[in-house]
């Protein structure tokens, strides 16, 4: 892909549609703007531009300029992804959603809220609590994520097995497509069948279809009680079972996550503090919400599934103390190691406790150290594999690489996917490109090429458009 | 749009794809397949051919033929649809199917069916029943429609509220592509972000994008008790928005129906039977399904809030006869009139009270009669407007368009939408145009362009692309 620099004519007309001091050029804004959270610096490209515009309208501007001035642009909301799926491949400009941080309304007779995205979802959440309500979505990057980033990555997080993942929240998008139309698409309405299903096409498209401008999504009220147990477990696989279990058992936890021993050891010493149980550990968190009358017989039935899993303790667990460790998990790791190669693959939830034993094993062959943290109630394990300090960088690349293979190959015979929750991006894009049935995959192309003729909108993403 | 009539070369090929006892072209059978369940036959048109395939490939098969021999291809499955969808406006090929009707897998550890798309709902439904699973996915014709039209127009039905739609059932499709490629979306996970989720776009797409061939569907174990309470209240107003208060409130119902007095002596007309209530009876049917201690403190609730809404006799009801009744409604309105106008509009929920209000002012001024039963529960209201038998087809029709054009100005200024469930087809497809925002409708008919360039695969439906 080749595409025009941006010549000063084209920063002035940027600068035109969102003001001048919205378009930043300084090397150290472009350093900032270069990368998400991923660490590996290959994975870094500086854009030529930041602009940070503050409406609908002047992103539908940009577009429109994108298209006749033939640059990259690549939307970016918290900068918190893990996939690289808002690192400018190409240069081009940075499109930061970061003016557009609005909660419109709240409203609890209908419901819903309308937000921009900019929003961050920890503040969403807690100006529905505010109001007595309830947004479900909630990815562990909550504090720092926001709403838009969440919908088109598909966000997953902490409660979607009870309540879905980001898109199951959303009613409706305002969306600029890649040739700066506005589109409205979905609408405030528990169901309908009045036309193509564009919110769930954007939804996951990570910024490659369209920029999400506008958000109207679902509300609850306020669940009147939330547990979380913790059971410890000695043998992994029987605990990472127990999640088909509770579900076989019409059981409806908002989450079931998963740590190993290796986790929780290196999460002790990054909170320099023990957590429970004894050695050989492996915890299972259930969380439950709801109330008080449904909790009872709900716990009991939990307490008879993970004993017979063979559970050795089965607490009512400290809901900010069990959460501070398992959040902890990705700083934990990143305290071990400053290179860390992060998976996110998702199984069919019965077959989780076989791929663990692959997991394992391919991870002795190829001689790997590893940290594993599962939210198992909806199948999706992330892998993280720690680079030795003593190692070289590419000796270590090489046996990730080849982990990687063996470990893709297993995962999609068991009917897996790449990524559960964090999206494709530019960083497992080759890998899409290998995995996916290729009908499908031509198919995706087709729709991209459709709605994006000249190419500008996030390209080099999911997949690669040239091949 | 103009086609290529069905040579006896092409109908030739069409036998050596599915078989020549599977190629009919006899009148009673062009006529069976030339309409859906909406009895105006202006809206009927004749296929040239109906065409009875197996398996995808075979499907895969006749698309490529279509592509080459340009006639257009209408999927159809039980033909149990209320906005023509599924009939051939152009003729062509209808391509039925009837014949993939088996049930592939029914998994109770893993929790999913995989079926072909002639697999009629009910017995969907009883399979997973035998094993002591639970289909969610519920329209009113369980008994004769299909899995493949129910995905196809996101089909709705009696458990919406608590289930979703037939689009929240689905984990993965297999789909012949319009060009006759097979493709693999979705998958068998709870969650996913790999790609663009193409199996949404298609589920609801009414055969316009691609033809279901298998799906694998969410089961759920089976719910232990359910449990029906018929309110009845003096004023519809008060009844409908009793929908939004049990939401509001924490409920959730499977369900929550609606009928009016004019419809209910309509069904006791039709089912020789009186229901209970006195005089201005409004019934409003809230299902509850759950353990049963979950069961008497949402009953009470229900109890409280119906009480405060004015109901005046608050039951629990028989299921199989308030269902009887329920399900009674589209047969008691045939019954009385032969010519009938049907609406499926949807309105955000807390807005049905006052949508009711405006059905019922035009209604007065333009002196229709009216019978009225609302999935009130997701705001999916059916309007349906019945024919004098004394009065012309032509003044008739006259007024019900008048209204119609009234009706829709005020729906969407409230938020609401066409369609609920029955999706727009070759029925409502002006009046998509008239109210779809022009550059939402644009990109849709973009998709369309890419995916179907030869314009074969069940033209006119939703959208007239040469506009």
């Amino acid at each position: 892909m080749t595409y025009q620099k941006l010549t000063e004519k084209t920063l002035k007309k940027l600068a035109s549609i969102v003001g001048e001091e919205f378009v930043r050029t300084q090397p150290d804004v472009l350093q900032t703007y270069s990368h998400d959270e991923v660490s590996d610096t290959t994975y870094h490209h500086l854009p030529e531009a930041v602009v940070f515009p503050q409406s609908t309208e002047e992103i539908a501007a940009i577009m429109k300029l994108a298209n006749v001035a033939h640059f990259p642009v690549v939307p970016r909301g918290g900068g918190t992804g893990l996939a690289c799926g808002a690192v400018p491949l190409y240069g081009g400009v940075v499109l930061s959603t970061e003016r557009m941080d609005r909660i419109l309304a709240l409203d609890p007779a209908g419901l819903y809220a309308i937000v921009e995205p900019g929003v961050r979802t920890a503040d969403l959440q807690a100006a529905a609590a505010a109001k007595g309500l309830f947004y479900a979505g909630d990815p562990c990057s909550s504090d720092s994520c926001c709403i838009g980033g969440n919908i088109a990555t598909n966000a997953g997080g902490n409660r979607a097995v009870k309540y879905g993942t980001t898109r199951h929240q959303i009613y409706a998008l305002t969306v600029v497509t890649p040739t700066g139309d506005i589109i409205q698409t979905g609408a405030r309405l528990k169901k309908q069948s009045t036309g193509y299903c564009l919110e769930q096409l954007i939804a996951g498209s990570e910024g490659t279809l369209g920029i999400i401008t506008q958000a109207t999504l679902k509300l609850l009220p306020r669940p009147k009680q939330i547990v979380d147990i913790l059971a410890i477990f000695p043998t992994p696989t029987k605990a990472i079972d127990t999640a088909a279990c509770l579900l076989q058992a019409g059981l409806l936890p908002t989450c079931i996550e998963f740590m190993d021993e290796p986790t929780l050891r290196s999460i002790e010493a990054y909170l320099h503090e023990p957590l429970p149980g004894k050695d050989k550990r492996n915890y299972v968190i259930i969380e439950m919400d709801g109330t008080e009358e449904e909790m009872e017989p709900a716990l009991e039935s939990i307490d008879t599934i993970c004993q017979r899993q063979g559970a050795t303790d089965i607490l009512v667990a400290d809901y900010k103390k069990i959460w501070r460790a398992r959040k902890a998990f990705a700083e934990a790791v990143r305290a071990e190691s400053l290179l860390v190669s992060k998976e996110d693959v998702v199984v069919p939830i019965e077959r989780q406790g076989e791929f663990f034993h692959i997991i394992n094993d391919l991870a002795h062959k190829y001689n790997l150290i590893t940290r594993i943290a599962g939210h198992i109630g909806d199948g999706n394990i992330h892998l993280n594999i720690l680079k030795p300090a003593e190692e070289s960088y590419l000796t270590w690349q090489k046996r990730v690489t080849e982990n990687q293979t063996a470990l893709y190959t297993a995962l999609y015979q068991l009917g897996g996917r790449l990524s559960g929750e964090h999206g494709i991006g530019a960083k497992r894009r080759d890998l899409m490109e290998r995995f996916t049935d290729p009908a499908t995959l031509a198919l995706m192309k087709t729709i991209k090429k459709a709605l994006d003729p000249q190419y500008v909108l996030n390209p080099g993403k999911i997949f690669d458009i040239s091949k």
